[in-house]
């Protein structure tokens, strides 16, 4: 099984004092630490760390001894309670844990939730490791990877461009009740004309600015987004349209538009860390619309 | 009539180098130029110019005749397309007219979609002026103003605090659904337990930040607004309920979380620009749900 992979995998073990005998004994006794867990991301992930970067040890010690890992979209104190619930005391999120990008604390270091959510993940010994950046600078992108598989679009991958997509022709409202209905999306929001054929589809997974939405859909019938700011890449859509370009925008919400990369996450991180159990932690929609009430 | 809005007004006027005998008459042949309708703007709003804004002159020139004024939302390219058929060719828009907050052009200078927009403008002599900060700022807010008519919240709202509203007890489902209904809403979003007893709203018209999302949500059961990052905000909501407060979010999209405050505009240019015919231009939503397209 020396494969070029499990080579690289036992040469980057190796150096970080890891044998091969103690990797495949899973669930040891032996004391497996956050700091840990982390170095072996980061020599796993592929890419140089980067010198800045959200992805950051956001809650907890590196000393905080690991009994299990969950990984999940968002560290919403559900998400904590959850894993906590499972004894999985090492969170690996996504998105933030403290309600921005960066995890600035500043702002909310008086705020009554703030403080419960940082007691809560404190009296549990937990640590929460936020993986934004890295991941999707993984190759390919984690969380691309993840959703691909989710929407069994692994066929349809552009050979010239991972975030390209090609369909037979399907018309627009169509096509985006089949994405809605394969992730559970009560809130899909679309612009565009309802019979457009669909051909060719460009992805970007999360939060999506007017650059680069613009040359993105500039190279397909349809671009689809997590999340996106009305008053740039929305309105650019609208008038693109009322130009006469035959185009659509399909906004999915952030979370069901990554968290299937999350899910692929669990597994990328058992390759490397046998010795806890690991889970990927599901979150449903935040959202529902006011005519189908859901809790 | 001399109450002391008019004596005010004519006031003001009169320092502007108007009589009352020219505004009284009203589509007169005499030139307006968009440079004096932002003058009277400037006179008018009631609030010092800022020195930073993005209330800018954004296309055209402030000697471009004015025949007539559209306001509008967002003035988008088939919003000019409308206004000009009107022959209104002096657009006041809420918001950007080039997809950015700040209309920055320079990303987008080699776009064929921008350079199409701006030579629309330039081709039918158009001058389009960004109405942001000193309409929010216009006391009491132009845009809550207008918002507040619209939904019919006069007898509604708070006494100490004009964001603020107290309702009769109504489950969250119920309350959501109504406003969706008055605002022809197909995309709304909400967040909380249907069966929440709404009686104390918190609206802030347009984005909102976590900050100041979370005091505003601290102060009522449901708080109401146009647009917030997933990544933010919603995660705080989220885990207030999770935490077991009785709270929750509606998100009613941007466009439609101003609009009226547009429609109210044009009747508050009308009192002091009585030369030419000045018209509210509205957007429909701009988003449709896989499961009720729409054009």
């Amino acid at each position: 099984m020396a494969t070029p992979t499990t080579s690289r995998r036992t040469f980057l073990m190796a150096s970080l004092g890891f044998t091969a005998t103690k990797l495949i004994k899973p669930f040891s006794h032996q004391v497996l630490t956050a700091g840990q867990v982390i170095d072996r991301i980061k020599a796993s992930v592929g890419i140089p760390w980067r010198e800045q970067t959200v992805d950051n040890l956001i809650a907890g010690t590196p000393e905080i001894p690991v009994k299990g890992i969950a990984s999940t979209m968002m560290a919403t104190l559900d998400v904590l309670h959850r894993a906590a619930d499972k004894g999985l005391n090492m969170v690996i999120t996504h998105e933030p844990t403290y309600y921005s990008h960066q995890d600035r604390t500043e702002p909310i270091q008086q705020d009554a939730l703030y403080q419960l959510k940082r007691s809560f993940i404190q009296q549990h010994g937990m640590a929460v490791f936020h993986f934004h950046d890295h991941w999707h600078g993984h190759r390919p992108d984690g969380i691309a990877t993840g959703m691909i598989r989710e929407l069994g679009w692994e066929k349809n991958i552009d050979s010239q461009n991972p975030r390209l997509f090609t369909f037979q022709e399907t018309p627009l409202a169509q096509f985006a009740q089949g994405i809605a209905s394969k992730l559970t999306i009560r809130t899909m929001r679309v612009i565009g004309d309802p019979q457009l054929p669909v051909r060719r589809v460009m992805a970007s997974w999360g939060n999506v600015s007017l650059m680069p939405g613009v040359p993105y859909l500039a190279q397909a019938d349809v671009l689809i987004v997590g999340e996106t700011h009305e008053w740039e890449l929305v309105e650019y859509v609208q008038d693109a349209i009322a130009s006469g370009q035959k185009k659509a925008l399909i906004i999915l919400g952030h979370l069901l538009s990554e968290q299937a990369g999350m899910k692929y996450c669990a597994e990328w991180l058992k390759g490397f860390i046998p010795e806890v159990p690991i889970e990927f932690i599901a979150s449903g929609e935040p959202y529902w619309r006011p005519d189908l009430p859901a809790k």
